[in-house]
């Protein structure tokens, strides 16, 4: 992120753990040049910081929250309480149940307040969400979103070499493939 | 409730379907005479009510906060991120998942922030755990705890009296055992 | 939506039998008068429709898309996979399962293509993120939608109201609370 | 635990390995400065002392019980049948379904007989929970509880500060949002 | 069960709502013509209940207990823990889980205290549970099992004869089969 | 099926109340016009019954064989495990967990031995499967496969008229998209 | 065991990769001097073997059957239906669900042919199982049970003493608490 | 495979990070002397290659498509709504739910579109099924998987001479059993 733009990604964790699910968020802005902003705000332990974070977001130009919370991971769902930007939630696996528990807790929103859930440990895609919806109106990001999907697929069919190493495995394996696509 | 009297236990719901969770839990309050009150405050659709009614709490006068709600219910953790009273969630089977996502919701509350889960659908135990609160510093209640366990064990005994309708059944079971107790 | 307005939300259908939550999901845009189409493809049965009518959709005009499916529910991905709009992907409890088995296949997309998934059933959710996204471009939108929120909140303070329902329950209940906000 | 002090607090172990467990109760409540015992009682393996034990606390001057077990965890609700002291249920992720046997077997408790159950692991929201109740007596442990949650929040807050490390990530981020709080 | 014989097997029920379970348990008993008693007795509301006669079982001459709860089912164990006897516990689809939680606080006990579990429900295949523990012992009941095993099979093969229902289907479907068996 | 014709698939099933699951996959194989047999045998009251069905089917002119169980449902392994024709397995949801009990068990087969299984209650998937396998040889089944798929695609096609039922629905909806395929 | 005498009590497991499972069940047996034998008989790999096994098992002596199986563990119930001794089923967590597809599997047997299950991993409870069934007709196993279960009791309470190492715990804890037992 | 071969089985990986699966379902393939071929494609990052590759497998001589894939595995489906070959779809335990989240994702098909599910990392058993297709048509893989089944018996009754290593356990047990088999 360049300091001097006005964060349009806001990126809330519901606990200093939450870090590394982060980093799989801010790489992904990064590589698109996307400022954004990162802040820790948890719904249980400082839930004024959270409400007002919410609150304040969209006057302060924010265009989408990511909020990543494990456990009963409240986070989300309280934002999207207090913002009408579209908020993000991403369960974390934090806990003994593989974040079956965060998912449901942020998936299982009642009606009239709305949270776009990702799946267990979906920081990655939470980013790539959010940059679809600023591709609406960014014809840059929608210009880059292009290319990074046409990079994943590059590296799919980039894998396919890696099919040599299969023991006793067709050495050609890929090739084959390859002429079809 | 004596209207003239202060409410002890303030009992929340997360919404008004969550009614019928409510009854049980005032028939055991009417029950035991205790003052209480009932309000719907939803953590996601009036999560500023739900956050003063909260803080509020301990200066009006309530000991317990009894807290009701479906889905990813994030009420009993809001409230209890809101005031220093013991909080007691109730996860309601609203949905289709038979309740498991609200009690994980309620159960599994991230470390320095407690709240006390019931079962699933289980208003009723709520209000005799806030009488076993209240009963720590008002021995009427503490008394009327003691005859009500004796009445459940009533009910339980006396039931056996039931079992002579079992086809082909004993018919002297129940008093098999009833020299026993 | 009026008929000579283009669409700005396509909602998918997996199955004709997921037409009862098209229709709640209709409703909200309706009553937002915000131009939708709906229509059937499967991931499974037509994917070639499915994957056509993604590709297409950013060109015909859509903004936003909503895949509604049940069971192994492809459909969000699937969609997602052909265009790079934001894809909402609401799991239905077809089947036995109360909609588990549609929760993790929607929720849990693989790191490179994001779906936004609400709870189970949740196609009222959906509507309203769809319009979370459109109000970043749209003030009208924006403004509707502080509207609804408020109006959501009314109606659980209405709710207050029939308390006064509840058996021997604290007829004045409603209005204890109802000065404190 | 100062010696010469009545127990307040009963923390019961169902094995030996919940051990690390009561570690994490007992660390708050020694913040706090509440007496407290810890003891083994097994609802399968020691039923009598377990019987024994929850029957006496009362009147050996204990307030609150923490009962911790694993697996099929009876111990909480074993307790409660025999006192009728707030009884707090920590289910143990001992085993191999993560701590969800424990879960349910204490929190889905029949009408009756009431166990407050915290999350899979929760012994230090035990504690908390069984502080918030002293409090209702102790003014002490009130004013304690609002330190403790002023430090949590503290805690969160400073976390903000952790976030320079992320690569590349907004160096300001956590100021940015501070100004907020 | 003839009045004037000693009960062999005793069948202890968690609830007066778990009737219908004792009636398909006392079914198959009556059938064998084994003496039988019903009592309720829960770990819960009558815990002394539940311990008396479980430690009186053996010397009152009872050979098997079969123990028949739901929810968080801890009558089994307990009942296992105050006597030497082989317990059986029939997990009952009570609540919203589908009888899961049941299973689960039968099932998992912790190692030193064994109970075996039926599936839910299975109230049925623990009276034949226990038939075969008496038939160690009892040789006519060993004869019954093998004519009641031969009926069960015989059931299955004339249940063959109702596939002629199937519409368009085989009409000699049955037919092909029973050469072979 | 044609009596006069050898039968190609076997349908077993575990029991007599599986039958609606036999008729939904019979539907199926009659529209193809395939011959084959239904039968009820037990892995666990009829075993010797299964594994001799098992162990002839090959010679008996079987091609494949769809084994319908619920519970935990051992006949589709125990079947594969006397025969090495492939086996379908179709889980019903029998019981009160969904059949999840039954999909674990039929799914989840040890190394060495394979079962096919489709989804819950998935007959009719299950005689498409074997159709699949029939097509391999068979050029005429290959053919109405390609049939079935295109009506299949139609219904869905034609499923977008009922859209127009919307209340308030875009009553175009449908002819929007279809241009489209 | 000693070589010399008849095994009582026939372990079986459906995979050498149970043998874990068998140690825990036999040092049980060699504690308690009871005859045993063990064996690996796989109902899908070598389903002849288990079904002989099971058939010849009362004539070859033995009394009680333990079977230790995981993932779609159908050993337990194959073996009962070859037989007409208890068997006792062991569900394994092998594979990667913590063995409650084994527990679905072996619980969830269908009415006719009774398996007795254990908890997950639960060998050495199959073990005290099958003695608290031997002990029916040998007093000197009906003995040792009795020591066995007051060691264990006794176990539980010396555990106390360990808890003198809780940092800054009650030293006196468990003194406290052995006065009651 | 010899590479002069056709491949008649086409394996597809969802990810690069499915390879270990592919390992294991290889090694059967070789072992059977079936020519085989490897690829990587994605029903969300290469969607038009994995539609491609199964509208070209039957034409370019496949026979069956075995699918490996994680998470929200779409890609069986997928391929099967591609092709009329049949389709194996191997959920893989990516992700923190164990490959429950896959397993559901494979198997819950919607009616009119089959894939055969295998067990959880079940690529070994998507092998041998894959096998007893193509026995179907080829009598030498058909007698190679009854060499196949024999062996793996012989490993199972081999692994009892293993039990002699049990602690204190029955040294002649695989004798005492083997002259039974």
């Amino acid at each position: 992120m360049s300091e001097e733009k006005t964060p349009q990604i806001g990126i809330v964790l519901g606990s200093k753990s939450d870090l590394p699910a982060a980093h799989k968020a801010a790489e992904i802005l990064n590589q698109f040049n996307v400022p954004f902003e990162v802040t820790i705000a948890s719904a249980h332990r400082t839930p004024e910081d959270a409400a007002q974070y919410a609150a304040l977001a969209e006057d302060r130009g924010l265009e989408v929250i990511i909020a990543i919370a494990g456990l009963s991971a409240a986070l989300p769902g309280v934002l999207a309480a207090h913002t009408l930007l579209p908020v993000i939630g991403v369960p974390v696996s934090a806990g003994t149940l593989g974040g079956l528990d965060a998912l449901l807790s942020i998936a299982q929103m009642p009606p009239g307040v709305p949270v776009a859930s990702t799946g267990i440990d979906g920081s990655k895609n939470a980013s790539l969400l959010a940059l679809r919806i600023l591709a609406r109106k960014n014809e840059e990001i929608r210009k880059q979103l292009t290319l990074f999907r046409e990079e994943e697929a590059q590296k799919i069919q980039q894998g396919r070499e890696t099919i040599v190493d299969l023991p006793n495995a067709p050495a050609e394996a890929f090739l084959m493939f390859r002429p079809l696509s």
